[in-house]
């Protein structure tokens, strides 16, 4: 699979995930020379190609004439994120989303997810964003670094976590409970719902507790990716306090 | 409001303005492939109408059977979120966006700072994503309600605000100090740089204090309007407590 743009090619470098890198005729002399010189040190491939080529290719001309082969993106089991937080030797912390259509919300949720460390982000087979380019350019390739799991049935998926002591905590608008009034200092994974109609009833009923971020706007919710972010936030300051 | 004709709805289109387009039966079927695909990139609505009702409605013939509805967006008087504060009797907190391009972004932003209960955010005329539709359409009809100001120099209006007793807080990476660490009891204005390189040297010497969100993970940053989220609702937790 393909990723474009600066950032999330360099970075994908780095890491040793891109097989091959493609840069248009046009850019910056100096960027070319620096994704030369990754691009060797990882032995991947350096083709320079007509920009035209990559707007066809990509179907986008966002690319900043920068794109790289990666090997296809995979999921992790459902037990990775359980591994990961024992390997640091914390609670495990998971981020379960129902329904998230959007990939840019689903790679901006990844993204802030590794950035302020969860464990791992948990989607549906049905009815949620496959992980693609857009998704692993929008993560600023914390794709490449957080466990992503994806279930054939979320709602069976939270009850075998909560059977290994795992808490479940709902985003709902309508909950009175604050994200600062739950202790957070035990297992715990947040379940974010659709852009557009929240949780379905079925994994709304299954989660331990429901909180809101409290709102004052006339504008009813926030993006589904700012709320998880702002969760996520709050999980990880009153852990670490 | 409408505006007709083929480059003048294109136009509108690539810069993300219009909301809804209007073809007429009767038009090259090239031209309406084009323009098909150019309203879906930009989540633009799109109708076949009779050459006739577009008569009608625009009061001429000259609209090559092509017309675009923009929404009324204004930006507000600077002196706007002020005013909003005081109404409110709270001290003001306003979002300062230094080029901030990407209009999901800063539309993303607008309805954050509206659902959190800031009284404004501003930006800068070049250099950053102008109010567009997409704007409004990612704000989720939030730029409707908050006033958006547009300045011409950013760290004149700095200067401006800082003199009316507002207090600058920068968002940086590098920061030392946590968003719970300031008393944010306080006429307060955040300031939020670019995706890429965060704010200029001008205005981050302009800030009072600089703040950071504490990160752990290998991806060096939050999304711009996920951190403005986490940001935003620290300040609005803090005044409430």
């Amino acid at each position: 699979m393909l990723i474009y743009g600066k950032n999330a090619v360099i970075e994908a470098l780095q890491e040793g995930h891109a097989e091959r890198i493609f840069v248009a005729h046009g850019v910056q002399p100096g960027t070319v020379k620096q994704l030369q010189s990754l691009a060797r040190k990882v032995d991947a491939g350096f083709e320079l190609v007509p920009r035209a080529q990559l707007d066809q290719t990509l179907k986008t001309t966002r690319h900043q004439g920068i794109a790289a082969e990666l090997p296809d993106l995979q999921y992790a089991e459902p037990d990775a994120p359980f591994k990961l937080a024992e390997k640091r030797q914390e609670k495990p912390l998971l981020v379960l989303l129902d329904q998230i259509t959007d990939p840019h919300n689903y790679g901006a949720i990844i993204r802030s997810a590794e950035v302020l460390g969860a464990h791992g982000v948990v989607t549906e087979e049905r009815r949620s964003a496959p992980l693609s380019a857009v998704v692993a350019k929008t993560s600023a390739g914390a794709s490449s670094h957080l466990p992503l799991v994806q279930v054939k049935n979320l709602p069976r998926y939270m009850d075998e976590i909560k059977a290994r002591g795992v808490w479940l905590y709902g985003a709902s608008g309508e909950a009175t409970q604050r994200p600062e009034q739950i202790d957070w200092d035990r297992p715990a994974a947040l379940l974010i719902g659709s852009e557009g109609t929240g949780m379905r009833r079925l994994v709304r009923d299954k989660c331990d507790e429901l909180i809101a971020i409290p709102m004052r706007g006339k504008v009813a919710s926030l993006n589904a990716s700012v709320a998880a972010g702002i969760l996520l936030y709050s999980v990880m300051g009153s852990r670490a306090a």
